[in-house]
């Protein structure tokens, strides 16, 4: 395991509220990072689907991820701001969050998530996309 | 209470979601509704501070309700889109959501939103801004 | 032709500042659209590059005729929001936005962006990603 | 006149786009700045609005300026990204685009845009809402 994924799986071990989720690391890679979660019955909005909230969460924790991934040893990483569109409803048996890099600078990493849904069936479903801003915070006390 | 603050309360009741936070619905006004979420420690990022999602969840409930207080009888709202910007570290002992209607329109409604962490002495902070789209869905079975 | 490209190509010509822009379109295809620009001296900002509303606008342009080019043949298209990144300087030759469909939905379609800028010696590189959401209006006078 | 007020006097004179355009400064202060545009017949899209390129491209340099205006005297400002959301169609005898500053950061400035459509009559109507981050460039030769 490289440096990089072992920060990236370090950090996520102190994100009290994945394993609130119940959300796991399943794939990083430089650049990339996936988050898997199993869908739950209290994760839900008034439909029943998963709340945009959540997928919120995995998605920018993935985009996040996947940007420190590109980042060097001594840095952490912030969420400048992030959108969302929500492309269908959020319907399924699990829900994959896939961080990925647009563009990795000096300051600002530009990323791009997406959260699909996967059915009992295997079946997949894009169901929201994500354009986002990371920000590269040097020596000053946050340890990612 | 009106009809429309009857219909969001109703809703909100059905949010699994904001019972696992721990949110409660503190204001409902035509086109206003705040939800108010104490800190607890499982809602945390790496570094010890609100995950963005949580601040995710609750801004946009609370702007998705802002936009149904405004609705016809029969309607059901869905979140379109957000955009999030991150102004400061969500950190505080507690949280409120405030989502407001920037124009409601028939079919889309332009909503903002702003979550605020209010420390143990009062003092507050604005510490995320939102401005999304909500549509309003009729007749289709969703009992919002 | 067909007669989504030509509807396309119809609604193009009357857009006045597309002509001021000195931009043309250069792709249609069903959920495509691609627009190209000159680079001139009178489309820049402080520093020498293309200004972001000149990027704004091609973006904005493709991806509502790519949403368009999917649309039953009475509908308009109007642009609900959108959001951009820049990546790099936009710096170049000529321009071109690619517009492109996340997801096409009865009243709400999610299209991508992008704004390559093209050196002149045709290396090119992704100066703009954009997100945005467009909508279909149906019987209301309005024509394309 | 301010120092602050100067350099963004001298670097709007710089953005040929907006001479282009007929868009003028006219109002300047901390944190503030308001750039107005008369309606041109060029200046539309299909169906004889302003064209949202064109109030992104005031909208995004009246917020950048306002951001300039707090930023050290050696600085330069950069887009990093924009939200806009389109209220109403863009119809008026002139716009007023008003950047404004959310929160000042030491490298990131957020900051709220509107473009405001006023009519013969002097009717004024918010036509778009912008959402934006604007980074401080120091020390890298590029000059405001």
């Amino acid at each position: 395991m490289s440096d990089a994924s072992e920060r990236v799986r370090a950090s996520f071990a102190k994100q009290a509220f994945m394993q609130l989720l119940g959300a796991e690391l399943t794939h990083v890679a430089p650049g990339e990072v996936d988050i898997t979660l199993p869908f739950r019955s209290d994760l839900v909005q008034q439909h029943g689907f998963l709340h945009a909230g959540v997928s919120a969460a995995i998605a920018d924790s993935a985009c996040g991820y996947a940007a420190l991934s590109l980042m060097p040893a001594d840095s952490a990483v912030l969420s400048v701001e992030f959108k969302m569109n929500m492309l269908a409803p959020a319907k399924g048996a699990k829900f994959v969050a896939r961080g990925r890099i647009v563009r990795a600078g000096k300051t600002i990493t530009v990323v791009r998530g997406e959260v699909v849904a996967v059915g009992d069936d295997e079946s997949s479903k894009v169901v929201v996309e994500l354009l986002g801003t990371m920000m590269t915070v040097r020596g000053k006390g946050l340890t990612d």
